[in-house]
């Protein structure tokens, strides 16, 4: 054996289990703890975090990798060396003054936020985002990637994403949904359109019943994972057999069930991962954007699919005792309306509310945009993308809070999941052309057993485009994405 | 400031964070994990146990303690580093090949346990617990204390208590007990008893929110606890302000009540600790059986007392829409059965059940008694205090876990909370005569102001025996609960 390997192993193990112990600490914050709690739990999940650190940026540790670079490996044993490589070389450039002063910086950014928002006044938060934005460019120069600055923080969530690549392929999808919109707007059926049923509420217990059910339907038992109720809906790995998810019910049945059919992909990805790679970063996925596409394939492609109405609708109407028709419930989930928050949006404005963020995100690491401008360029962005103008900075520029926290880079990942989706269901469809009998019927075993073979089962021996292109024929390319949306709006709107 | 007190109490609060840490995912394990999580749960459990041995093993820490040894300090500061210096001088005093040896043998023997009790067998047990046992008998030579070899062991989880102070305790309590019981058994009342209410069950959810309003009338609100279901109830501390507390329906309502005033008791004793040992090994109790006073004190000398169901019965009542009496409620939570098993027996036969094991265990600590013999002397102690015989090792020798996992030492330190409960409760009426007028309004303030004045707030100031004796005049006496018994069972038998 080798001795190396074994330590670096074994290094992985530790501190991928004491990030599973992190994950049911945060679980549990955002689940079952009690108010008072948070003080405690906040200083045991700083101590976790600073001992995996310390694992991870280990002399120890990088000695043996930087060994085992020049070894005869496996492949997937290379692959691993040289994606720890990179992630270490990445954390140990970083000074420790600086990812103290990130951490902090991030930590009071949170609370200006919050503080913001709630008083809907970007004035607040705006000390506070300037710093973080200046730490973020600092943090570029420690890690220089070729190419846009930017670069380097994309990369942290979509290794090998480029703003060369990605930006032109937003551009296209841009104009595309603009038009769109602008299409559907002028319609009889968009003019006349009234309240979706999305929020509508029946028993709470029937409703988690019936999401619950979906959980152990595409696979996801009792004795393996569990859905609560927390206020944001989320998935998180506690343990190799052991994933959580939760939902919630306070924004109507329609909506809780769309965000546990999110959640059960990540979910099922969880799972599905090879076990041979257990306790390694190659049981991992690649990036944000691939994870983040196999819960749009669900949620999107196949929970918003006629065919799974079709199937849902009788089993809805029995438990909830409700009288809900097909099209009626069809039409609902898909309503497009003006919407200003992205996590309340439709297909068509989720990823223009994506684009106008990365484009913002661009101008400030690259230094074009002034974080005193922001709000005036939020809602220019907005009127020119979707027509309408934020009433305040609450329900604009403040409205979601990964900024406060340094996530930059994070955001574009939303989108590529939603594009890879479309791609992948593509594909799917050519390969089983009549995949939607199966929907119908709701028989998932073989879009999961297809989802397995061709994503879950690679861990992260390829790079997310590399994957896609191996599966869809090419990368990223939002244009089945496009088409889906064409020809699913033109039918539900009629132009 | 002192650099080296600084140190100690970084690390101290690092073991603690650690030790929350591995708490909540105990709580976890024994509440919400789905049941397949077990193998991840259990290497994140052993890394965990393994970081925090690590640290208070270290001899950057050790090194630290011994120089403040000959130090001044505040009186607190010095009684915290000289139970440091004891609890680390016994940890590096055990060979590390020891440890892992007793560990191993300690989950070997827990597996083993559990055949053995399903299969009805002690063969299947024997070899593991005489490997345990010498492992024990080898440990109190690693750090020999004077007198009896039990000793040793006895200090790990009562610090100070000696085989000479509670043997002739215990023979003067089991003797009264047996002569107790037998006066019982000849009553009348005793003869003609019928099936107890203890394991009546009612509606789940109504029941539930009895135990609950118990914990929320004591001070133990919903911002700093829960209460949860568990297969054995246990209370844990997941952070300062978090008490996790958990109960059992399945063997009927009064059980679980009884068992939630129990856990109750613990956790306020947690909850009331003085803050200004945050993070200390001072914000803890100074032994097992005084924080098993604390249970016990509410459970038995409250909760089974006529006062207490005063109160109760009528809430009962009203909230379960029952109709139980008060006579027969208090005399169903207090009926005297001969009971084979220490968890289900009442407060006369429980004191007995735990005195067997204590003989047991010296025996075979300082081995006249040899593993083969077990079964047969168990039996035989059975007939002689109960006047029954188990009609299987099931749920004779082998029906508590205890020994498998190697903890001997431990028993005792019911029956010292139980006996120090009694003491307790009879310095609260000196000096409160009228104190079940309170608990007939249902109002506890004097009661818990009492115990944390008188204990809650000393933290881990004092040994307990030392605290009880300021408390109650005496040490542990068992002539206090042998009374309140009396007294008791008199009245309720009618003899």
């Amino acid at each position: 054996m080798n001795k190396d390997l074994d330590l670096v192993k074994n290094y992985q193990k530790e501190v991928i289990l004491l990030g599973e112990t992190a994950a049911l600490l945060g679980w549990d914050q955002k689940t079952y703890m009690p108010e008072e709690g948070i003080k405690s739990k906040s200083e045991q999940l700083v101590l976790l975090s600073k001992l995996i650190h310390k694992k991870i940026t280990s002399n120890e540790l990088f000695s043996a990798i930087k060994r085992l670079r020049k070894k005869k490996l496996t492949d997937s044993d290379k692959i691993m060396i040289n994606k720890l490589y990179k992630d270490i070389k990445k954390s140990r450039n970083l000074p420790e003054e600086f990812v103290i002063e990130l951490s902090k910086a991030s930590s009071l950014g949170g609370s200006a936020w919050e503080k913001a928002k709630e008083k809907k006044d970007f004035n607040i938060f705006k000390p506070y985002l300037e710093k973080l934005v200046n730490l973020k460019r600092k943090e570029v120069n420690y890690n220089k990637l070729p190419g846009h600055p930017y670069n380097t923080l994309l990369d942290d969530f979509e290794e090998g994403m480029t703003v060369a690549k990605l930006k032109p392929r937003f551009d296209i999808l841009k104009n595309e949904l603009i038009l769109l919109l602008k299409k559907i707007e002028s319609t009889e059926l968009y003019k006349k359109q009234k309240d979706t049923i999305l929020k509508k509420s029946f028993n709470n217990d029937l409703e988690l019943e019936i999401c619950k059910d979906y959980k152990n339907r595409i696979g996801l038992n009792n004795n393996i994972s569990r859905l609560d109720l927390s206020m944001h809906p989320f998935t998180t790995t506690i343990g190799i057999k052991d994933i959580r998810l939760t939902t919630n019910l306070k924004d109507g049945f329609f909506n809780a069930f769309g965000a546990t059919i999110h959640e059960c992909g990540h979910a099922l990805y969880i799972e599905n991962m090879p076990d041979k790679y257990e306790y390694t970063i190659l049981r991992e996925s690649p990036s944000m954007g691939l994870h983040e596409s196999q819960s749009r394939f669900w949620e999107n492609m196949i929970g918003k699919n006629k065919s799974f109405w079709r199937f849902y609708i009788p089993r809805i109407n029995k438990i909830l005792k409700t009288n809900e028709s097909l099209d009626n419930t069809y039409r609902g989930i898909n309503f497009v309306t003006p919407g200003k928050i992205r996590v309340e949006s439709d297909e068509i404005h989720y990823c223009l509310h994506i684009i106008l963020r990365f484009e913002i995100e661009l101008g400030l690491i690259e230094g074009s945009i002034k974080i005193k401008d922001l709000p005036k360029i939020w809602n220019k962005k907005m009127k020119e993308y979707f027509n309408v103008v934020p009433e305040n900075d609450a329900v604009g520029v403040l409205q979601d809070m990964h900024w406060s926290e340094g996530a930059f880079g994070y955001f574009p990942t939303y989108a590529i999941g939603t594009i890879y989706a479309a791609q992948l269901f593509n594909a799917l469809k050519k390969q089983f052309p009549n995949i939607e009998k199966d929907i119908e019927k709701g028989d998932f075993t073989r879009i999961i057993n297809w989802l397995k073979e061709k994503i879950h089962d690679k861990g992260a021996l390829y790079k997310s485009d590399e994957l896609i292109k191996k599966i869809c024929g090419s990368g990223l390319d939002p244009e089945a994405y496009i088409k889906y949306l064409n020809d699913k709006y033109k039918e539900i709107y009629k132009f």
